[in-house]
Formats: C-alpha cells, structure tokens, sequence
C-alpha cells in the first residue's frame, strides 16, 4: 500500500498541486482530503469554481482506485456525474470524503461528498473507474 | 451582449485564468475555447487531468449561460456528467465547444464536446445551469 | 403529508404500476420501494433491465420531493445519472432505498440506493428535481 | 449483423416490449426508434414517465453497442446520464435517436436524442457500455 506521502508527493507537480489540494487521509475504502478555496479557485461571485470541486473529488476517487489496484494494473476515469448544492466561499476551506460503491475487477464506483468547513453541503461526485492493463 | 474580451477578462483572475483557458468564439448558440495541456493540468502519465477539462467545460457552459440570461438574472451549475473517452498529452492543446441543447426560462443544458488538436475526441461533458434572480 | 396508500394508488394506472412496483416506506426523508424482477422488466439474459431499475429510483425520488412540495408547487426531474454494479436475476426482488441530499426551494436531489434481495449493491441513482410553480 | 427484425423479435419478451418500443433503425453507428406513450407509460400529469425515456434510450445504445460486438463478447451499461428537457404528452409518439461517441475495444459511449413527434427535444441521454467477456 502507497503511503499518504508518497501520493501527496507523486500529485505535487500535477493539477493536484496547482489547486493545493492535501491528502488527509488515505484508507483502501475511504480517501479524504481538503481544498482551500483561494480567489483562484473562484469563478465569478468569489465561489468555489465547479470545475474545482469536479477536479478534487476526482482525484480523491482516482486515488481510492490506485490504492486499490492489483499489481500490474492502471485505471482511468470514464465517467463523473456531479450535482453542486451549496457554494463556499472564497477564503473558506472545503473537506471531500470519497468512499467507494465497488471495487471490482474491471470497474470501481466511488462518491466524494464535498462539505464547507461548516459542514454544508456543497457538492456530490459519483465516478466510474476502468482497471486496465498495462 | 458581452464581448468576448470582456468575459476573458473577467476569467482571468479565477479559476479559468489560473488553468489558462482561452475563449476563442463566443455566440448565443455556441462557445468555443482552448487549453494547452501544460504539465501542471496534467495527471499521472503525462495527460490532461480529467478535473481539468472537466473545469474547461463547464466554464464553456458557464458563459453560454451567462450571456443568454435575461437583465436582472444570475446563474450557476446544478449538473455536469463527463464522459472520459480519449487522453490529451502535455504540451498539446484542447478544443472544447460548447452548443446548447436547451435555453429556457428555469434552465439551460449545454454540451461541450472536446477534442485533440487532430480531432480525436478527449470528452463530451453535458451539464445543467438554473437561471436564478440575483 | 400524503399517505402511503394514497401515492400508490395514484400511481397504479401509471408507468409505475406497469412495472408493479411497490412503496415500503414514505417518510418526509426517505422513501423506500420494492421491485419484482419480472421476466418481463429484464433485458437479455434475464436480468433486470437497466431501464427498469432506472425508473424505479425516478419514481421513489419523485415521490420524495412530491411529500415534500409546499402547497401550490409541483416538480419535474431535471437530470438523473446512474452507476449499475451488479445483475438482478428474475424472480427475485429488488429494494430500492431513496434518500435527499438537498430539499431546497428550487431544486432538491435524492439518491436511490438498489439492492437485491440479500443485500448486493445493484445501482445507485442520483437525480436532481426543480420545485416549479403550477 | 443482425437484422432489426431479429432484435425487436429478441425484445419482444422483455421490458422493451412490455413498454411497446419499435426499432426503425438499426446501423452501426446510429440506432432509431419509436415510442408511443401510452397512459401506462405516463407519470401524473399525462405526460411520459422519465423512466420510460430512460428505459427507451439504454435499450437503443444497448443494441447499438450488441451490434458492434466481436464474436465471443457481451455488453453491459455501466452508466448512464439523462437530462430531460421537454414533456411529451400521452397519445404522443416520441423518436429516440441513438449515435455513438466512442465504440472501443473496452467501453463504447452512446448519446440518445430524444424528440416528440412535432420534433421538440424531451431527453438527451448519454450512457457508458462496457465490453465484456463471455
């Protein structure tokens, strides 16, 4: 099993790291992570952008299928559904907790639950994962 | 109605602006921009993060809304579903379009559809916006 | 508040009585149905068809912002995306389990989840419902 | 190939043809089909069901995708997303045409346009099949 670490660490240099999103926590059926909501994180109103919240969550779920992934296998996002409920502001952090519908050999299904630091509800992701080959 | 200029001046202290995202043609019916997959966008394995043209999209959509809203009026995402079909490498650049399937009172629907710079198709993102009273 | 009863009955003649679906459960924040799988509601080797399973949330997530329109109101679902994860044979039974993530003034969003009989994640359903004026 | 004769024979059993659907179309890249809307495909109000709408598009993308299957392979959705747009009213016919996005070796992505007969837009619904073995 990777270490919080070793991922905090692999995602710096990629989008991940240009949000400034933190890993928090890294179980095999549960991943949890924070993103604070700097004015560049914003679209117009000083919200959170929705493409920021779709790409935390779908990193949070793109790390619970790694951590899970047999030896020898990569996997790949083939679908996101998100539904935006609540806004947060600029200057706030937001908390996402994404846990896992299934873990199954060719597919993995998981949910993030984005909420404010408050604990409102700001977003919900549900995304399909492949397993491939290498 | 907003210039495109205007609006790609507004983006460009948020999210958008931070991505690097060009609007390159912005009609009522349609919207179209540009992301050049810099490493940063990217996710493990030298390809665009879907979180990044997941944000793409839904900025394309964001501003077909806007410029289609009546005086007075306000709008923000309640759904974007993302189909994942095809990577983009770093160092190329993305072309999403944005047409609109529904423009009505309550809500919009927008599909962005993106694509390669040689035409392979990367993602189709469809998402629902409310108009709302400011 | 609408009775169990009441709902079902006003359902009968419709597309959920077609299926001959069954409401367990209505409460205020949840909403629980059964589903037999009959032959005739599977798709190729009889299981259910996704379709059905599809219709069946729609309709306990109608019914959970119908329970809970204030007077005067009515609702229509605005978007619905769905994960499959596993078959339902036919002949047995499948219970679906609806729950809201969000009532809201204008919209509200529940989430179905669709088990079989012992317990097997078959599907979960998450649809977004505007609150409109008669 | 398979004659569409063959398939709506194939469907006449199951829940495309409790619900009455007829195939008119049936090629590679594009499937059609039409969809009278019965009172018993109806939710209150005389208009078509959601479900039934949804139920209509996965069984288009589902032959669309049994149709490009190699030898030796079956198919599955794994999700599917819908959004509705307009209403069509009981007595109506609506026509579901099905194109594909992507038919790949793992997952094919098929988009249904859903229109009524005075061709207003009621759905588009997107859906993700997965390739599997025997």
């Amino acid at each position: 099993m990777h270490s919080l670490a070793s991922i905090q660490e692999l995602l710096s240099p990629l989008f991940p790291g240009l949000m400034g999103m933190q890993l928090t926590e890294v179980d095999l059926e549960r991943v949890v992570g924070t993103l604070t909501v700097r004015p560049d994180l914003c679209t117009v109103g000083n919200t959170v952008h929705g493409g920021a919240l779709m790409a935390f969550a779908d990193t949070l779920g793109a790390v619970g299928t790694f951590i899970n992934l047999p030896e020898g296998k990569r996997t790949t996002t083939v679908e996101s559904s998100t539904k935006f409920i609540g806004a947060a502001r600029a200057g706030s952090t937001v908390v996402g907790e994404c846990t896992a519908f299934h873990r199954g050999k060719t597919t993995m299904v998981w949910q993030t639950v984005i909420k404010s630091e408050d604990g409102k509800l700001c977003a919900v992701v549900t995304q399909t994962q492949v397993v491939l080959g290498i």
